[in-house]
Order: structure tokens, then C-alpha cells, then sequence
């Protein structure tokens, strides 16, 4: 149920504030990690900003290459997201990697390539715009998006729909220790505009 | 029930995504207004980026003033928090402000004296950290929390506890158009840790 998701209504995936998954690939390595901090800054161009602690296998990764992609894991995801949000993809030295580790299955992005995860609800792609000081201050890594998809299921026509049917395809929002908070209920202003 | 949260856990506040209602304040002169765009940068000392744009009259006050607050809203505010998104308090020409149109009642922060909302589930108070490229580039601007406070019902010894008993007091997190996702529903990675 993948479908594109036009660029203009990318923001929207992560408006709202869920963990990610950030994945990144260079020369035939790859690596994902776990990241609860991100946000857009732009609408368009969509752009958005991830906090990468530079001392990572991701951030070398992102360096080199100029891209990483965003995937947006489910409940069903959840030990896998905090798996590898808690080791490092430098550390596994049998040749491997955090994707053979844990039988992670990806699928490559239409736009770049990179490798995005199998049963996520929405996946996007970016190229890096290097900002080294803001990288350095605060690893705070600014992109823009050149690909976005999503489950049709649970996000269609620029928005989300979370209901009770499809809550196996909302997304996770980290409180922290593993907990992750599923927004499952929605509450809409009377003073609806679009 | 509002108890002073201790600034190392002040990231855990916002590490989910929420929706924040922005309070500035200047030479007599106060604004509100919510952002959708913010998220933790650093834990130790806490600081958390917020995307405001440069045109807002949010903007102007903060900084002028060098401080800002965010305050995190609960589903009772969800049209107060889409109309103070939704409008400027530079259009306000009566003399008036936004607290005072909505009837909007405040309490004053405790380090920095800002306008804080009475009603939301959480407080913190910022010091402006100045970033002249990312504020102009991205409208990202940083700052650093001096108090946080929480409501005890729902956030105490550095968690959030989103229960069927306190449903009142969830957070907000912005779908689009006035639509808001409340993470009602807790799952918890098996991988514990803390």
C-alpha cells in the first residue's frame, strides 16, 4: 500500500512529531538508527531537521554521501527502534551490519536509492544542506526532501488518519526508556480551516 | 498540581513531538502563539530548537527580549491553540493582546518572569541563544530551558504517564488543519532501560 506522497505535503509526515528511523548508505556501507528528534523547518521546499550527533556511524555516513533518508516506524517496530537506537553500527565488525543483524528488509528509494525500511508507514528522502556550524553547536543536520512515500492506509491526500483499524500502521513518539507513545486519538479544533 | 521539573529531564518534555503554544514578552508588550516545529538539541545543559518565523511578531519579541516560553497545550486548548496559530498579535489594534482577546489567564515563569498558560501540562522558560544563519536560513531558533514545570498528574520523576485516567492532560501533536493526534496509547520496547 506504498504511495507517493507529493512533496508539498511531506512536512506533514513528520509535523507531528514521531520518532524516526534515519538511514544512510556510502561506498557499500549502510547503517539506521533510531532518532526522536526532528522537525520540519520548511514547507517548500520541505525541508526538515534532524539532531545526528556527529560522533555517529550515521553522521559519517550522511557526511560523505550528502543524503539520508527518514522512515517512520510502527508499533510492531518498536523493539527494533530501540535496538538500534542503542548501538552503534561501527561496533559490529564481522563484516555485517545493523540490517543483517536484525533482519532488517529494505527496499531502495526512488529518488536516491537509500536503503528504507520494510513496514514503516512513510519513508522520505533527503540531500544534506551542509551547515557546520549548527552541526557542530548542536548536531542539529538540516535536509531536503526529494522522495516521500507513505502507507495509503494511514495517510492519504496530505493527511494523516489514525483510527482504530489501522492502528498497526501509526506512528511512534519516543517518551523516553522505550516508551513510546502512540497517537492514537485525535481531537479536532472547531475552527477547521485547510 | 504543577511541580518544578528538574532541568536534566527537560528534553523528555518535548522528546515526543507536541504541539507548543510560544509565550514572548517585551517592554509591556506579550504575544502567544503555537508551533508545531520544535524539538530537543542537547540534554545536558537542555536545549531545544523551535522554528519561528522571522516575520512573527513572536519573533520580534523574542528577540528583543532575548527569552522565550513554551507551554505545552492539552486537548481542552486545542482551539485556542489553532486560532493563537492561526493569527497575528501585531493585528490586535485595540491596545489588547492575544491573552486578553481569548480570555487566555497566565501565572508568571519563576526564573524568568515570562507569561506562562494556565491549563497546559507543561512550562519551560528559554534563554535565547543567538544563531543569525539559522534563524535567517531555516527560522530555526535555539535557546536554552532555565525552569521547566509539569503537571505531577501526568509528568513526575522525569516521565510522562499518559493513562485512560488522565486523558485531560495528554499533549497535543498537529496533524494539519486543526487536527491534533493525542498519544493516548503507551507501547513499551521489551529491551527496557533507562
Amino acid at each position: 500500500m506504498r504511495q507517493s506522497v507529493a512533496l508539498h505535503h511531506a512536512s506533514r509526515l513528520v509535523n507531528h512529531g514521531p520518532t524516526v528511523l534515519v538511514t544512510t548508505e556510502h561506498a557499500g556501507r549502510r547503517n539506521v538508527m533510531a532518532a526522536a528528534w526532528s522537525m520540519p523547518v520548511e514547507f517548500t521546499p520541505p525541508r526538515i531537521a534532524v539532531v545526528v550527533d556527529k560522533k555517529t556511524f550515521t553522521s559519517e555516513l550522511l557526511q560523505a554521501s550528502g543524503r539520508f533518508a527518514l522512515c517512520l516506524p510502527v508499533p510492531a517496530l518498536a523493539d527494533l527502534t530501540y535496538r538500534v537506537g542503542s548501538e552503534s553500527g561501527r561496533d559490529i565488525d564481522d563484516g555485517g551490519d545493523k540490517f543483517a543483524r536484525h533482519g532488517i528488509v529494505v527496499f531502495a528509494g526512488p529518488e536516491l536509492g537509500l536503503p528504507l525500511v520494510e513496514g514503516c508507514c512513510a519513508w522520505l528522502e533527503l540531500r544534506h544542506l551542509p551547515e557546520p556550524h549548527s552541526e557542530q553547536a548542536y548536531d542539529t543536520v538540516f535536509g531536503e526532501v526529494v522522495s516521500a512515500q507513505a502507507d495509503a492506509r494511514v495517510f492519504a491526500q496530505g493527511r494523516w488518519s489514525f483510527r482504530d483499524d489501522n492502528v498497526q500502521l501509526h506512528t511512534l513518539h519516543h517518551l523516553g526508556g522505550g516508551a513510546f507513545a502512540v497517537p492514537s486519538r485525535v481531537v479536532q479544533a472547531t475552527l477547521r480551516a485547510d
